[in-house]
């Protein structure tokens, strides 16, 4: 798409690796040139920390990677370069005379990026003879997974090149932002400046540790950062008031000291207007209740995801998981009723659906492996239970899918005791959707109770198999449902066993 | 546990309300008294969006949620409650009016907080009987849903109240960061707040809009702000070298003009020394390597989680997942050899381990349902014949479960074709862990040629079944596999069917 097969990477730090990585993920061959002794292999640690990044993010390569190669010399690395990112550090004279040696060396056609964090473009490209190439393309670490990639070119940069560098940059998976207005720091190490100083006032100043800092990040206002910035925010937040209250709301604190950095912008009508105007644009007509939703879907699918990590908000909710499980009353359903249990009910979450809209054939497993856990639950396989070392292991399932679920229809599962005995439970599971009771799809499933640290089959105790008996004789007289028993096969063929 | 069976809520508005929301939620009684006429109507909002999401966030609640009673009298909302937060507008005598309204009607062993979110505690509490009860408690909104409350106590404040306080937020699901010296702003709104004074400069100043400053936050280090805040982050970039070798290198900036806020505390050396000691304290001996590793995991987690979601990072992801599924070139496996097609290679990743550290039981259908899209692949129903309008889907599954997998393990699906027709597909996967040749589970399903636009079933074209008879001619000799045919039941049982 973007007709560059080879790339130099000059510079070959976390930040000039982690292209490398991108790069090469992407089909891209890249010569990194470093003079840094140690150069190769800190960029291979990064190369491979970036390999299976990517492979998590994005699944399979697309085809075969680019190859990486490395030298201590510029003109050897950008003499076939179609595009090369420049990511020395932040030293004007240094950085002046590399992009000087990269533009003696580079084939006309090739475009020269900088990595720059906040160094003017107009500055850098002074000493080329060929500027209308240049601009800054600012990355953020780890590279290879961040989409966000500054745009910003100098009085001397081609438009044209400009569009080449972002459908390039977009061709890697990035967001490239166009920073209109050259400016030292461009936007984002602005914001991320700003902080940093405030922060080091704190620190400074005695009021919180490095720790304390990250954690008032990390599990408030971090959490929004990472899919809605900051205007979007506080527009919910200004609720059905909208932004301009929320800003002659807040308006005053800006005169107060809530920071140490207190050289602040009038908050004239004007500015005032044009953050309300440029917000209303923001939304793009989407309704406050809808923001809504979809910052607390984004916030529960953040902390969900972060949940089996172990990481921040996610171990939080881990934390409370734990402690709520070992405090839930035992649930006891009445057993005894001559029909099928609804122990489980569900929702079908956004996240659950695929490019279709519909939920995702795994996650009906996973509906019904929730049910499974109630009817264990009803029989006293509680959380106490399973922390004392044994637990139901499904063995066995049969699914049929029969219908399609869209995101948000309340869901249920209807369970039948089809058979037990002292090791063995057989089930049956009917997945509905309640709003308009359409049955979606079916579970036989076989669960073996297992002493979980032996790792072995058991009997289950005698006040399970009672609770047990006591289902399978109220089910007794229920009709084998439509389903059981089956096997996998074209119904034609005779079955194998 | 914290003993608080009753709360009053002082101040109905979005913060306010998203109090009542975790109180109920966790089975506390709460009263609201707002003045506000439509107070009830925005709050019962609030109060549905905070229980669907926490439902979403925890499953279901532990036990009977706690009832919400509104009222616009504080004495009466007051008179019996464990526990009181104030959630009135940021203005110092109305508060201190409240509060010391509060304070008269409220039982002697209430907490009283404020949720505040900069206001000193010492100036709030001045006006109170019984201050040492009334400590700040400052949220961040949505706050059923964010984790993080700092805790600051006045100078009357009783310590005992601050413990007592910080155990009741923790069995409220929240994150107390306890605030230990009295400061305008805390430590969060701080941050923020420099944060949003350099936003505001960006604007006022023209350089970029709201928009564009959002984006600049979401695409990069909001993601990273989500899970590490600040510090962190600067470790792992600071790479061998460490906070030390980073503090240095980037501490000629701190004189640059990348923000408009040029207040800076000087980067002395005692401060150098004091941030790379408490850098080394938060990072407990966790190695860089580790550090590196849990931001990568923790960056694709979150960008996997906002992916169905369509936003921000996620969104990104998304349209780079589309583009490149459309460029894929063909995957042309020679179909002629005589053993099952090994199509689909994955690793468990630590977001699909349970409790156990093990692979979820539906994850396994998960990398079952994508061996069956490339076997589609492979013959033929690759994105465009998706886009064209037709598909396979899976009707039925037979599944068993051999063994178990730790995250990170290598897997590969080895699939066989049992049978084929105009309309349907009969194939066996056996899910073996690559690096120890284990079984983990085998697959047994059914796959239907649809119509996905009419929502009916119909034959596959020419090329795709002439695809199918190539496979079925090279696995026309192999033995059926072991396990296929089966239907779910206990041995002793004859079969159903």
């Amino acid at each position: 798409v973007s007709g560059v097969r080879k790339a130099a990477c000059i510079g070959g730090g976390v930040i000039g690796a982690g292209w490398a990585a991108r790069l090469a993920w992407h089909g891209i061959d890249v010569t990194v040139c470093d003079p840094h002794p140690e150069a190769e292999r800190r960029c291979r640690i990064v190369l491979a920390n970036g390999e299976w990044a990517m492979a998590r993010l994005y699944g399979a390569p697309v085809g075969e990677p680019g190859a990486v190669a490395f030298t201590t010399d510029i003109a050897e690395a950008v003499a076939d370069a179609d595009f090369v990112q420049e990511s020395a550090p932040e030293d004007i004279p240094l950085k002046q005379a590399i992009l000087a040696e990269i533009d003696r060396h580079a084939p006309a056609v090739a475009l020269v990026c900088s990595s720059t964090s906040g160094l003017r473009p107009t500055v850098l490209q002074s000493v080329m003879d060929r500027p209308g190439r240049f601009m800054v393309g600012h990355p953020f670490n780890p590279v290879y997974l961040l989409p966000l990639v500054e745009v910003c070119g100098g009085e001397k940069t081609d438009a044209a090149a400009i569009d080449r560098a972002i459908t390039f940059y977009r061709s890697l998976g990035m967001q490239p932002l166009h920073v209109r207005t050259e400016i030292d720091g461009f936007i984002a190490d602005r914001l991320m400046e700003a902080l940093w100083r405030e922060a080091l006032w704190l620190v400074n100043d005695g009021v919180a540790t490095v720790a304390e800092i990250d954690d008032a990040v990390r599990y408030g206002p971090g959490l929004r950062w990472a899919m809605m910035g900051t205007f979007l925010t506080y527009r919910i937040a200004g609720g059905e008031d909208g932004m301009r209250h929320f800003m002659r709301q807040f308006g005053p604190a800006l005169q107060w000291p809530w920071t140490k950095l207190t050289d602040v912008p009038d908050l004239t009508d004007d500015l005032i207007d044009r953050i309300a105007t440029q917000s209303d644009e923001q939304a793009d007509g989407v309704e406050l209740r809808d923001l809504e939703r979809q910052r607390d879907d984004g916030l529960v699918a953040i902390m969900q995801a972060l949940k089996p990590l172990g990481i921040g908000a996610g171990a939080v909710l881990a934390d409370q998981e734990r402690a709520r499980v070992g405090a839930r009353a035992p649930v006891t359903p009445d057993l005894s009723v001559a029909a099928p249990l609804c122990l489980h009910t569900a929702r079908v979450l956004p996240e659950w659906t695929d490019y279709n809209g519909h939920m995702t054939e795994h996650r009906y497993l996973q509906v019904f492996g929730d049910a499974a856990d109630a009817l264990f639950a009803a029989v006293g396989v509680d959380a106490a239970y399973l922390a004392g070392g044994h637990s139901y292991y499904t063995v066995e399932s049969h699914l049929r899918h029969l219908g399609e679920a869209p995101a948000d229809v309340p869901l249920h599962v209807e369970t039948q005791l089809l058979d037990h005995d002292a090791k063995r439970i057989h089930a049956f599971h009917r997945l509905v959707r309640s709003d308009t009771d359409t049955l979606l799809a079916t579970a036989e499933q076989l669960y073996l109770h297992v002493d979980t640290k032996e790792g072995r089959v058991c009997d289950a105790p005698e006040a399970v198999r009672d609770r047990l008996a006591a289902i399978a004789a109220a089910h007794g007289d229920l009709p084998l449902p439509d389903g059981a028993g089956r096997s996998v096969g074209l119904r034609r063929q005779v079955a194998a066993e």
